[in-house]
């Protein structure tokens, strides 16, 4: 027991885990000892679903058994439903409502009364959760514009479906294939906090459905997951200026402000993410002609690279950087991009909830007491 | 950097903190720097709310400010009640539908776009949060009962307002302090499952709502809070049975079956919670002339201390051995006794989101990657 104060657990070796490395200084994110890049290129969302959750890629015929079960499972009661038009009558934010959403699901858990140490129950319980998560979100969106519902549809995929639920149209096959790029992305990066807040939650034995939820709330902090909708923010008002993109961020820059989508607390050089969704970005702007967002980006990449040289002092493009334009070409609202990554990352939760409770130890720090001693107890009255 | 693992992170100091003090082998609980005893006689809920979350007891003044604002704000809107009658319909667990009543709250939160980091306006979010858990709770205990709502009354206590809106009668006297002392025991105690979770959700500025939210999630494993309903189901089992408490031991510990509500992760001795309720549960079983829950607890506890010496080898009774008798004699449903844990414990968690986000730091441990290295990526029809 060291008298250290380790805030912020920095540094702390708080699990070992075959889900996904990071090697922060080569730009490198592998998941169970594939790269990102090759799975991004190759491979389907569900297929990095069921590597994450059952160790291994599946074939052909346990990939389809996989998919249906997911499929199977996509729509949601018309209880939760009515939570969601509640919330939308509220004008809660969608990622509150996701919050609220994953939370009302358990009403409707088939197996809601399974032993929490059961594997088999809580990963069914897992993939209900994941394949409803689209449903409620495209949802959501629909009843805050006052649309008609679209129900899930079996023959399209994990991200094809989402996309078409939320926009009412089939997706082309490059914005399929973009949602899912983007999916498999975010789907785990290390004990990140609103995976380690999963964890912990899941290391009491709550069930997963209460550990997702905690999760959605670890992700929606402006620290974490929150911050994704910055830059396209920041975009659209460099959009609404009349400067040109270098004259903006360099306004941005004499006032202080920091141009957000740059640097990260892990990676030193350009997250592999960016790279990939970058490339995406252009195929996007290619199929429809509108190169508006790939310029703007393009423009402040090469000014933040070849003038003010930010990489090679270690601050270069993340995830976010290229996420927001790919997800506005996409037709999806800018408040929707941190539940997107919910979406995603509740991959990774649950892989990680797996994996920790197959070996369970309750997470449960120390703390220091550094308050007051002996103090004497006065009547209200007489303070 | 250290490369030793640290599973569940027994030891680490992750925080420092003025809010309470355990010593396990004095059998010692503080409250920033107040022996619980002297609060659990003296003090109000109220008071310690303010105690937690102000740093110092009220004056009069203060405290009479305070109550104010908290029962201003005891009532919960028409569209939460929504959600807990969908919630009820389905039968979900009175835990569960406070975890999604607690987060369904935030859409109807009149100061939803406040800054994170403003203090001020977190602390009033907090005072609505847990001014509005007792409504919520029993609320829902009366929707799954079928019986008409009861709104808050103004006049009561925090403690005596939540008895008398789930029972629909006024408490008396020796029930409200009982239930204000259970609140006050159960407010904090250091850097528990929950209250980590929710300084996590708060180190990432998310919203308290989101924070509570993954609080009470947490608080529902069963190697958590959810433990506490434990003790009254055996109790309830003895009752039904034929054999007297010391042969029910008896027959428990011959099947290997530990009985609960004895040892604890914390305390060496008899936690200092379990003695201030069993004083309130002799007084509850001399009010009503029924002192059936109390032989039944003093017969177990005489046996496994004077013939088993389970003191002796460091497992006490607990703050559970205890309660739950106390909430049964108050008319409590045995399901509602881990949300009860909440109603209190929420003081605790926002207290901790509170005092570590004044100077926070994002909670983000290490994970060391164990798993494969450089695999090869084959198409799935080629596996």
């Amino acid at each position: 027991m060291s008298d250290e104060l380790k805030k912020g657990l920095r540094g702390i070796l708080a699990a070992e885990s075959k889900m996904s490395e990071i090697d922060g200084d080569a730009g490198k994110l592998i998941y169970r000892g594939y790269d990102i890049e090759q799975l991004a290129d190759s491979a389907s969302y569900e297929e990095v679903l069921y590597l994450f959750w059952e160790g291994q890629l599946p074939n052909r015929e346990e990939l389809d058994a996989f998919t249906d079960s997911m499929t199977s499972e996509r729509g949601i009661q018309e209880e939760t439903i009515k939570t969601l038009r509640s919330l939308a009558r509220q004008g809660e934010t969608p990622m509150a409502a996701l919050r609220s959403g994953v939370s009302t699901l358990s009403a409707s858990e088939p197996e809601v009364d399974a032993d929490p140490e059961d594997p088999d129950a809580t990963r069914r319980k897992g993939r209900r959760i994941t394949a409803k998560i689209p449903t409620v979100l495209a949802n959501y969106d629909r009843l805050r514009r006052g649309d008609d519902l679209i129900e899930p549809r079996a023959d399209l995929s994990h991200a094809g479906n989402f996309l078409y639920m939320l926009t009412g149209q089939e997706p082309s096959d490059v914005a399929e294939e973009t949602m899912d790029m983007a999916l498999i992305l975010h789907t785990d990066h290390g004990l990140n906090a609103s995976t380690f807040t999963a964890m912990i939650i899941g290391s009491t034995l709550a069930d997963v459905y209460a550990a997702v939820t905690g999760g959605v709330g670890a992700l929606s902090g402006a620290l974490h997951g929150g911050a994704n909708q910055d830059v396209m923010a920041a975009l659209m008002e460099l959009d609404g200026s009349d400067m040109d993109p270098v004259e903006w961020v360099r306004d941005k820059e004499e006032s202080g402000e920091r141009v957000p989508g740059w640097g990260h607390g892990v990676y030193n050089v350009k997250d592999p993410r960016a790279k990939i969704l970058q490339s995406k970005l252009e195929e996007l702007s290619e199929e429809d002609g509108d190169t508006k967002w790939l310029d703007y980006t393009t423009s402040i990449e090469t000014y933040l690279t070849e003038e003010q040289r930010l990489p090679e002092k270690g601050i270069a493009p993340n995830v976010d950087f290229y996420s927001g334009s790919v997800y506005k070409k996409l037709g999806i609202p800018v408040d929707m991009y941190t539940p997107i990554f919910a979406m995603s990352r509740v991959g990774g939760w649950l892989g990680h909830i797996f994996e920790y409770t197959a070996d369970n130890k309750l997470i449960r720090p120390r703390g220091r007491y550094v308050g007051p001693h002996n103090q004497e107890f006065v009547p209200v009255d007489q303070r």
